[in-house]
């Protein structure tokens, strides 16, 4: 069996295509950014990648028909401009091995369809709830910083600390290697929650950086429905601690 | 060395067969509905399937006599009809990796022989212990699917939430990239004890759709001697909790 | 760079060679006899194996030099008889692939050397200080285990309950694959500690089924000395606990 | 995707090379050390390590600017005498069989530029505050053993007692296979900080084995720094115990 396998429903013919990533990882922030991304857009999926990296799992939809798990490749065609390719997906690759396997294969892929520009999407931890999160930059060179401070991109010195971990870091590390533009955008979320505000905090800096409109009524609806879980959480914690107290000293 | 490895006893010429799985995983559902069929369908093993992804290990039997671990398909000719193939087993892969190498090896072994539907068998843990057991189903097509909810196997939305680990989950998966027809029933099982009562309401289904007689004299043994076993095990912790309570206000 | 690879001092000329392995397991049961067999019956050394199976790790004699971890071979020459291979090591396999590889590598080492039986020595830890301990078997076949019953070897329904597990197991297993005869003989050990008395009781088994003549000295003093610290430990944690108990009442 | 890829920037032409290793590791005591080296001898970067065996990761600059973890060499070109191949890097390999692949490699590396001499530098870990760090040495011959105390290298029996883990002993370990002069030198450290006073010990015997000339200036700066961290916690530290006994009989 091969380690990693892609089929193709369609190879499209595309335009200068720039490359968007959106996997599983830190507050769901990049996946929930790319998917929001390809239901504004009407993007076309074009390819499945299935691979031992990823967990030995099938997915079931509501009708109960069960799908292999692994990550799919779409793309926009846009007038007069750079068409675009992006990628979702279940999982990242389980071990590290896996993750650079999935990431060089992806790299090749892409290199094929001569993509010269990448953007991977992610979170950034901190820990604590955030009202307003700001997005974190980081990139294979000094122009595209200069370009994204522009856009309200950060790049705060010792941010973030420990690197950049996974398939966001790695994209840009390999496509560095390669030759390519790249460009990772991490809105700070707590960490504890899917978090619809911070990738809609990533889309509104990416939707400048693509040209392209986006609406937000979507994530915004999601981003309330998460704050109330947050905030009945936390009225049951701090119940607890009360009675915890008064048991305390009854 | 192999990877995987098998040792043919012999090679049986069978009519449109149907493949059935039950490997060890929660409450051994699917394992113990899986032997059960071989004991009473007379069930011929022609195959020893070896691997580095299972445990390091061989197993004793009361005459002191080893055998390595491994899986092992058994067939049972059937007249005027399809002829079954069935997989059992002392474990599934160790790993995401070994788990996808043993069943693409699985699949394409059944291909060379002609298989075009699969049932694999397994468990649904829900934490808590079920009287009644319902089976879950999960498929490849719609049209299964009704065929499936005729026989009285239910498909919940929502359920399986995690998708569907393991064996189980991977071939049907793989098959259904190979265009097979492939079915999954899961029996409910608390999860906590091997539920012999999950795996005959697993096989009552079976039986219905595969058109076999079956008695499960046997397994309403184990089943009772399971009960037995949980219900004790209640009692001992009632006492225990009874006694705890006394010690605190006494 | 080879998964596994051996560097061959010599390539001894045997007659019919028996194989014998002891490596580190429960109690270090097979590695304490086994080497004790290597100094009593003076075996010479004549392969080196090394592998990216055993820990990234060197060891340090008492005059500051290194030697990489890995297993070695020995050999002993008998008049008129059977020879002897012997395999010591610092390790066993760290994953279960690992175990499978070194284990098939050393069987096609053995096959060569015309190996046509195989005793594997290990410890079997039953959780309790055993005064004295039984040496419980598995072979793979019939008439083994009646030679074994004979030199006082036990096979008890059930015993052991989980198989075996590591290079003992995997020896007989994959031996058995070859057609070769294969016996395991284990000590019981509690499995707190080495455990030297175990390891003399095997080799009281081995040297009738050898016919070798072994002098247990240096062993008896090793039993003796770790018996004192089990019994220190047992007087310092019978203190700790009446002191734990007046502190409680007082 | 290769395990291991290297990107030569230069190829130098080297005389009777020396290699330094200095990987993370207890302490970062090798670290240290050689990046102190890399400093102080104006050390030239000739070539980058990237491996699926590293964690899938990106550093990110002050400026923000990513590269992708790895190891890397340098050279230091000496009048008259030995060039140095200094290795440093982000990590070691993750898994066990990476370290061998990795070890493996660099080994092949360096025998291709003519390295005859390897040291590796470490810390050995004992678990309390030390203020004075012995070396400690391990080496693979004795004559190498006696130089090495002649430049107050210490021997002592036993120690280190579980071998030496990792690149700094597996160097040692295939260095020896391969017929290189190999020494390990190791800083005494507790391990729970990084230890510059530690790598500067190392250092002042390598000086001495090198034959050159290095200021210590930075690093007693550090490990001035890193003492007053150490005695702030542990002020801390004494002051929570204060507290806590109080309140435990107030």
């Amino acid at each position: 069996m091969e380690d990693i396998t892609i089929e193709f429903l369609e190879k499209p013919k595309l335009t200068n295509p720039i490359f968007i990533e959106g996997l599983p990882g830190v507050g769901n922030v990049g996946k929930l950014a790319a998917e929001h991304l390809l239901g504004e857009l009407e993007a076309k999926k074009f390819a499945d990648i299935y691979s031992k990296h990823f967990p030995p799992q099938v997915v079931v939809d509501d009708g109960g028909i069960i799908r292999l798990v692994g990550n799919q490749l779409h793309y926009v065609k846009r007038k007069g401009g750079q068409d675009l390719v992006i990628l979702v997906g279940d999982f990242q690759g389980l071990t590290p091995e896996g993750q650079y396997e999935l990431s060089d294969f992806i790299m090749n892929t892409i290199l094929d369809m001569n993509v010269k520009r990448i953007y991977t999407l992610g979170g950034y931890g901190v820990g604590r709830m955030i009202a307003t999160p700001r997005v974190i930059g980081a990139a294979t060179g000094d122009t595209l910083v200069k370009d994204m401070k522009k856009l309200g991109v950060v790049f705060p010195k010792g941010e973030p600390g420990a690197g950049i971990v996974g398939a966001s870091g790695l994209l840009l590390g390999l496509g560095k290697l390669r030759g390519l533009e790249c460009i990772c955008l991490m809105g700070e979320t707590s960490g504890y929650f899917v978090d619809p505000k911070s990738a809609q905090a990533v889309l509104e800096v990416l939707q400048k950086a693509l040209d392209v409109e986006l609406d937000f009524g979507s994530l915004e609806e999601r981003a309330k429905h998460i704050d109330q879980i947050a905030s009945k959480l936390k009225d049951v914690e701090e119940e607890a601690e009360r009675k915890e107290d008064l048991g305390y000293f009854g």
